[in-house]
């Protein structure tokens, strides 16, 4: 059964949730309450679980620890992911440094830029290399996710050269819609596009959006 | 009529795919090239816009100046927005640093840390002002959207702040599911989460997620 992409999208946000109340010794928690914490129905919430199958026993909540493994396993955030970030300037610098991908089982382990300037030096103790060695270092030492933080204009082609080391999930942060054959995963990162969705609400003193 | 949210965030895609065109000089656009630039059916590109009226003619394609006014007055973006950035670490700093807002008509017209070592100093010609300041601060100086680039467990009571100096459009980078009151506008902009949600697709050799 193929589970619409809105819904694996909010697994990771059900997952961090269920971590926290975890740490905090919860052992199990409503969908009201899950909901709550989250801005989402507990309807919502209900009918997104029962794609992976039956959670929690009516009127009784989930088990807090028994249910984020299982997310975790369906998302596959149980291992480790290799990443190589593609463009090493200030916002790749701020990308690598990042302290929020290791502690997810996300390592970079590959830093590319093409400035002759950056190349050999260090970020996050990784040595930068040249954008145009790209494909040999990747086809010795395969990555799962390339990170694009590189300028507008180079983005298309960088990601093309990611698809061609057999990179199925990209992250963006270029301000192109790009373009992958089917099977390869991309999102992007745009804060221009999230202000601009913004804006309009602003503007037009509208009420709150239909979520 | 209220248009739901999905279909707001589409349009700024739009208005960047028609000024691309734009100034290159196209003058009339089919929603199928549009739709071929964005990944998007032509389809969706033609339901999306009808919520605003009717733009084009049966068979001849858009007028490409003209619909990108048309977006344009509809997001806002023909007029400048003030930002406060609150957090000038690595990642405020990233943020401040991004060349893509002034064009953009959005200005970051004031920045807040909490560190002493920080405040004082400029971030892009813009002396960072103490985090305890802010409500003083954007009472005078009031600005539109706030961006929040402080640790998660700051986040909530920082944008608890901006609310209260009567911002209503909050960009959060911090990986918290944060709270606002009806009518003010918050949208995330969180890698570990867009990972989180491709991981699914490289763990499950599935095929492409349905849009």
């Amino acid at each position: 059964m193929e589970i619409p992409s809105v819904v694996i999208d909010r697994l990771p946000l059900y997952a961090r949730a269920l971590a926290t109340l975890d740490s905090n010794g919860r052992e199990v928690v409503s969908s009201q309450e899950l909901g709550n914490h989250l801005n989402v129905t507990p309807a919502q919430i209900r009918k997104d679980l029962s794609y992976f199958g039956r959670f929690g026993k009516q009127g009784r909540g989930y088990n807090v620890r028994k249910l984020l493994d299982e997310l975790r396993r369906i998302l596959g955030l149980n291992r480790q992911w290799r990443i190589a970030i593609v463009g090493a300037g200030r916002l790749g610098k701020a990308i690598a440094g990042y302290e929020g991908f290791t502690p997810q089982g996300f390592r970079i382990a590959e830093a590319f830029d093409s400035d002759p300037a950056m190349i050999g030096s260090t970020i996050n103790s990784l040595v930068i290399k040249n954008t145009e060695h790209l494909e040999t270092v990747l086809s010795e030492n395969p990555v799962d996710i390339g990170i694009v933080a590189v300028p507008a204009d180079s983005a298309q082609k960088v990601i093309d050269s990611l698809v061609r080391c057999g990179v199925r999930a990209i992250l963006n942060y270029a301000p192109i819609a790009a373009h992958v054959p089917p099977g390869v995963q991309i999102k992007r990162i745009d804060p221009v596009l999230a202000l601009q969705g913004m804006t309009y609400y602003l503007k037009s003193e509208a009420a709150s959006p239909r979520r």
